[in-house]
């Protein structure tokens, strides 16, 4: 069987599960991984089981066996990294945030529509066949007119002030955290869901660790070893925040997101209010959905094959109660994607599902609003997005 | 055994669950109830077995065996009654919320201080022996530092545009429905638990029915009977609000109302988020509270006797599983007005669990800021709030 | 108001529980109770806020403004009191287990009956509202045919050792613990929402702690209190049981019953399956009933008003969210035993949720069927079961 | 890199699970299938993205590039494909139930044992990260002796009697439904977790739907696609079964089992009782393990590398919050298989998870005393269980 050849640029955290969810896909090849030095590239490329390395990104980029690039390097690089790519007429599939500011997201976005290629970012919430259900659910209709949109995404990992990395250093990870890093996340599953798009934001953010502790070098995300000498870090991104949102349309919105808050893991809450009934999506208990009903029973839909919509079942590979979690629905984001390149990345064969570099741009420019509405103290800041020009 | 006569001007939705959780003291003596005239009144003594009935409240207030009114009027009607009652040198346990603005609530909260009598605002979801237990865990420290306290109050009773009672009409409601109604619950249960004063807020409400249909005449709260011919009223206070806080000492806060969200019956939960742990509380599962935790698993502590502290264990009636709620709470509130009152409502006497007119009245500053806040097109705004002069 | 006057014999754990739910109808007296002495009847009655104390129970039987006998104490004295309390011609609502063996239990059935006065007994968790709307759902045929009905009731309070009270003592308790005391309230249950009638049954019962250390005297039930020495006892009765039922008409059934079992409060879990649909009911969440479909999502029917049976509505008191529990489940119980007493105990008059000394003295029959199993050593037992002769 | 090659024989519903969870390894190659025909095998090849598709087992098995034989095939071929592939040296990893009956069973274990290659059953619950951390706490003592080891598995896809395969035919699927099918892999997980094993069993079987309707052909498990005209077939194995437990040590136990249930889907249930504390895990909710105390509030350990037991890390391949869950469960075990493949099947290296062959026999043991207990009418049977020689 003829594969299709892959190549990961910035072995961190997240790349061993764009590498986990490509093998399953069975027809495509893990050619090589790109670290920043040869001998790093290696030491990964045995971790994780992949014949070649590079050490150098520019290298991996010229290998005539890979079409794909995924990118998963710390965020400064993802703009050098992918404009690279797409120069080379390679598909490229990037980790989300896009860029760390619309401006860099805009200029990704505009080269990798002209370069016709297929552009992905990873705002895998969208893989849950759940998610797509209540997307479905809300474009029929069936919720009645949408009047609110709310929720958070909380979590705990940056609770101890020791946790220190890139994503803490404006220079490398930008300067937002939470907002960043899972705001996005929540803001693109929001307006995926519910369909509607976010007029205009008022945002307050806190940083409630503001001092925290580097154990220097390279640490990783999520890493909470101690190294011996830690170093004192004044931290100015917030890790904590509250909006209110206005979306086109009329309806109201508000979520808050925090990574210091004691007992959320990975607590990310989608609610959609219609004047018919209210849909709730929990990711932590992603194989249920809430139908929430004013005179009838609530319901609990299960990820059932037998229970979604037809145009969801695609997206379930068991049968209701063997459940599907975090992996699996990474994995629908890479098959939609690879789907999308197998047709060469051809605007009208996306999948419905698939977050692109639109989407990616589109959620610098949230971020973005709600990060000047803070500066401003607490005012209301429209949504500023320059739509795809084909 | 020489009981304490009460009487009840009022006798609406919440009427009945006064009675009863006064019933329940054993030293209490429901004497009377007033209503609008002397056949509803009477009607409405013979449901609720009670041997006398007046057909307006000064007669009832002039009783010699009533020491203690009750006050369960509509909103509107707060002021009056209880301006006579206090006049009269009774004790007054009234609804929530205690005024239709600021002014009136300030003019009862400090007429009570005057008369020298117990003044009891029934925010009786203090009355969980666990809101008790998170309460007391702040203020020993346990929490560590409180950075974040959120959380929100959904229903979905006024879904239907064929609910319109007085609470909906200005006159008689107030301007404000859900703020008013259940966002001065949550916010006397965020403040009484967290130990924080909410410094300034910035609110966006909404009215997502803006014409309901009414029944006409007196239709009670919560009844969705429909009566032959409705009439189309233009609603202006708002059904939805998403608010923003900020607490003296810098915490944040932010929490949501609705009463239009189909599915969510009464739905208050309250989030309190330390540096060391968080606290979280929702009133449908009233019997649990949870612990989140970073570095240990997250705990689920239940009413039981044997888990709660010392100090909270007179609040729980049962042993654990043997679920206490709403009717208990109120219970407990109404246990802790009357032991107040035994002491002949003396400042220092007032268990520390009791709302009075003093919380009442904030309660009301609280609203009005939020509802200056919304007018002015979402700005921030300090509470203004005067405190008690003794 | 004319009141009916009720006397209590047996002022221990749950007295104040029967003392408060009566006090909540409005038209009961609560006029005297009995204790084993003069002088702990008195303490007792200054607790209870009861006006009048006897020292024995003929006493309280014999008093003529009591109608009403309520009897809550030791299992071994049920039947001389309510024997007493019927050659009187007094009502009786009497504790469950009814008496020690099904002899004592339909002795004191017959007696009743013949008395022609309404005989109670508190298998309470009937008085739930979502008990009800699961009977009337059975009966309707809305689940269809009924193949299995399953559960537990599981505990931990008799964890410790050192709890040890007359409920362990045979002479006092019975030869049964776990079977007697909780699986006694699971099968009336069982039996009363199925429709069905268990025909024959296989128990495993086991003592898991078969020496426990007595504080002396008369400690009270669900005291965990040390008061100096304590002294080792053998327990017999079993504290952990696991039943095999069979049904008459052909449906299976199963159930567990532990008190020694850490983390199980009072976890009671009824589920009962049909072919069209499953209801299960937990009686630590008891506003919510989970209806099991295979081919629609599940539902969460909320004991709300507007949501359960209109036969149903008069068990419930607050809108859906508002939620009612243990004390609101017997207080129900009380009424509706009130209701029938009102008509004098006629048999025709007894509304169908009331449980009565027919099902006090069938549970005695059924626990008395799994002992001879679990002694037999595991097989099959028939339920021997005198039906009323009226 | 040097890559293992797999082959797989039988390729129906649970077949693409085992070549998904082989791709994740990264260092298997699926090298071909075998089905029934040259033709179906070549149909599920392309579907599965595999490159060589054999029309019979014995061509497959002598693939030399082949060295480890899936056996998915229907329970009554496990015995000759897995005879014919131990006799050509190849690893052997075949699904659950090992055979139709012990000593089938038995003469793969012997055969696995004497051939010195790798044997392994998918009991892939196994394979679940809390799983192993509920067996590490009570294998160290941290729940007390246990007393009691209870639960349930149950399901409702048989619940439409159009709902008929091969594993309802006694010739294919063998005589039993329900307890082979779900209840051996209750029975693996109790044993596993608890440490302890069954002594003895009552069973009580049923067969709710006596009467199922074929489509005909080869209808695969979980489908129920009608097809034109069906067949109405007697069904004799049972769908429902409720067991009693006596574990060597004295420990008891229950659960029950069902396949006709509605609502449940994949509804497992361990739980497992110690004097010290309890620990509960739900299939479906695999991310989460409820430990319940006595004296200390209940505590809910969430799949966390920070929170379980550094043995368990290795399970654990996301933040907690990130959840796995059914397929990473099956990962896992595949893992450890091809690890202990990796070291050529030797005994020692066996990882301690990986359910063996032995395993697979010891189950069919267990299920076969349920099946003679039921027979017998009810009483208790002793296991019979031919320990390995070596």
């Amino acid at each position: 069987m003829k594969k299709i050849g892959m190549g990961l640029v910035g072995p961190g955290f997240v790349a061993a599960h764009h590498i986990d969810a490509v093998r399953r896909l069975g027809d495509v090849d893990v050619v090589a991984i790109a670290g920043s030095s040869q001998q790093s590239a290696e030491k990964k490329a045995r971790e994780y089981k992949v014949d070649k390395a590079y050490g150098n990104y520019h290298d991996l980029i010229a290998d005539p066996n890979i079409s794909v690039i995924h990118n998963t390097t710390p965020n400064y690089l993802h703009l050098p990294v992918t404009m690279a790519a797409l120069a080379a007429g390679k598909h490229v599939i990037s980790d989300k945030p896009l860029a760390l500011n619309p401006e860099e997201a805009r200029t990704m976005r505009d080269a990798a529509v002209k370069a016709k290629v297929a552009h992905v970012v990873t705002f895998n919430y969208r893989g849950n066949p759940l998610v797509q259900q209540a997307r479905g659910m809300i474009a029929r209709g069936e919720c009645g007119d949408v009047s609110f949109v709310h929720g958070h995404y909380l979590q705990d990992w940056m609770t101890d002030p020791n946790v220190y990395s890139w994503r803490s250093d404006p220079a490398k990870g930008g300067s937002t955290s939470a907002l960043g890093d899972i705001g996005s996340h929540w803001c693109d599953v929001a307006e995926h869901v519910s369909g509607l798009k976010i007029a205009s934001v008022l945002a307050e953010t806190t940083t409630v660790i503001p001092v925290r502790y580097s154990a220097g070098a390279s640490a990783e995300a999520f890493s909470t070893k101690s190294s011996g000498e830690r170093t004192p870090v004044n931290v100015t991104s917030e890790d904590l925040a509250s909006v209110l949102l206005r979306f086109e349309g009329g309806a109201k919105g508000s979520f808050s997101v925090g990574q210091v808050l004691p007992g959320h893991k990975n607590d990310l809450v989608l609610e959609v209010n219609g004047k018919a009934l209210s849909l709730k999506w929990k990711q932590e208990e992603q194989n249920d959905l809430w139908i929430g009903r004013h005179n009838r029973p609530n319901e609990i839909m299960a990820k059932d094959p037998a229970l979604v919509s037809p145009d969801v079942r695609s997206y379930v590979h068991l049968p209701g109660g063997h459940q599907e979690s975090w992996a699996d629905a990474f994995f629908n984001l890479m098959r939609d994607a690879y789907a999308w390149i197998a047709e060469g990345g051809a605007p009208e064969a996306k999948p419905v599902m698939l977050p692109t570099f639109n989407d990616g741009y589109r959620s610098n420019c949230l971020v973005d609003a709600m990060l000047k509405s803070s500066a401003a103290g607490g005012v209301w800041q429209s949504v500023v997005f320059q739509a795809e020009i084909r």
